[in-house]
């Protein structure tokens, strides 16, 4: 599964209520990459994840909570970051991984959803902000080494080197319906590099 | 109003049709602001703006038709881009624009409403990425004579570089509880400024 570090289908080790939760976080993902936000119910959900209507109810209580726990498991499966030895090799392994993400159709639309729940449910929108904070923090030792190996200004913010590179490809999936293709990838990681070593991300 | 070019409570010249609509759009950015998109409800805004209900139905019908309107408004109204001779200048004047515009309670509640609406209606989508279309059109010449002038190299993507500076902003709104600052929106425009001078945004 192309993902920014997204797994729900994976089979993982664990009792039955692990097991049920893996089931219900696919069910949900599908319906909101299906139907969007609008379209997750509790009732449905617990339909396709073959789980007891009452359990779904009683452990997730709402929509917004459901999706809270599929970014919370989003963040846990995260794929580890690729390190190539440069900074631009880093960041655009990076960028590709997000491109990726973003350009397959169902996460795309998984994508999209979480982040409309994020816009109107504070719950989803702490959730969201973890499942980028652990991405961030995941990638950041690539920026970091860049420092050491004197690649970038001392005093650089390294995280958001990190975020440099993702804030044009969502940009892009949310407001233009232009492709996020591999160039558009290059493209970010290559910006972000450009405005890393000209100082720009360095602390005052 | 601070605004990226919005201004729905102006006050237009028209007719009662017109009178109508700006009241209707009036509301309906007021009740976004406030509740989200979830929280649309043609009957209340009808009554906000102290429209007949049948007219405010026959003219949108559903809460997305709505929200396509509001947007096509507010590329409408959109603000003229500000011309300092230089490309930094320029593209700050625009980033601080935007970073205003976000960083208002109502603006920035309102904008994150109009895209999570994108993401769910195929209309809003539209309407949203036309309103992007205008404001990246109205920009572009900022850009377009810094190739001129020799500031940046030919056969640069000149719209690129206008949406590479809103797009950290816009990602930092969706994805972080961080503040949108001058400070964010300065280094937006200096690194918008850094990868288009380095080439990342000529044309192959």
């Amino acid at each position: 599964m192309t993902s920014e570090g997204v797994g729900p289908g994976t089979v993982r080790p664990g009792g039955r209520t692990a097991r049920v939760r893996t089931a219900v976080l696919r069910a949900a993902g599908d319906v909101l990459a299906e139907h969007g936000l609008a379209g997750l119910d509790l009732a449905d959900v617990a339909r396709r994840a073959e789980a007891g209507k009452t359990t779904v109810y009683r452990r997730w209580g709402t929509p917004a909570n459901l999706v809270a726990d599929l970014l919370t498991d989003m963040a846990e499966q995260s794929l580890p970051r690729t390190e190539t030895g440069t900074l631009l090799g880093d960041l655009r392994a990076n960028a590709r991984l997000v491109q990726r993400t973003l350009a397959d159709p169902r996460q795309g639309a998984l994508f999209r959803a979480v982040i409309a729940a994020a816009t109107c449910d504070r719950e989803a929108a702490a959730a969201l902000r973890r499942f980028y904070d652990v991405r961030v923090t995941e990638w950041e030792p690539c920026a970091r080494q860049a420092v050491e190996r004197g690649e970038l200004p001392e005093g650089t913010d390294t995280r958001e080197v990190i975020r440099a590179v993702s804030a044009p490809l969502y940009y892009r999936l949310l407001t233009t319906d232009e492709p996020l293709d591999e160039a558009a990838a290059d493209r970010a990681a290559e910006a972000a590099v450009a405005a890393a070593r000209a100082g720009v991300f360095t602390r005052e």
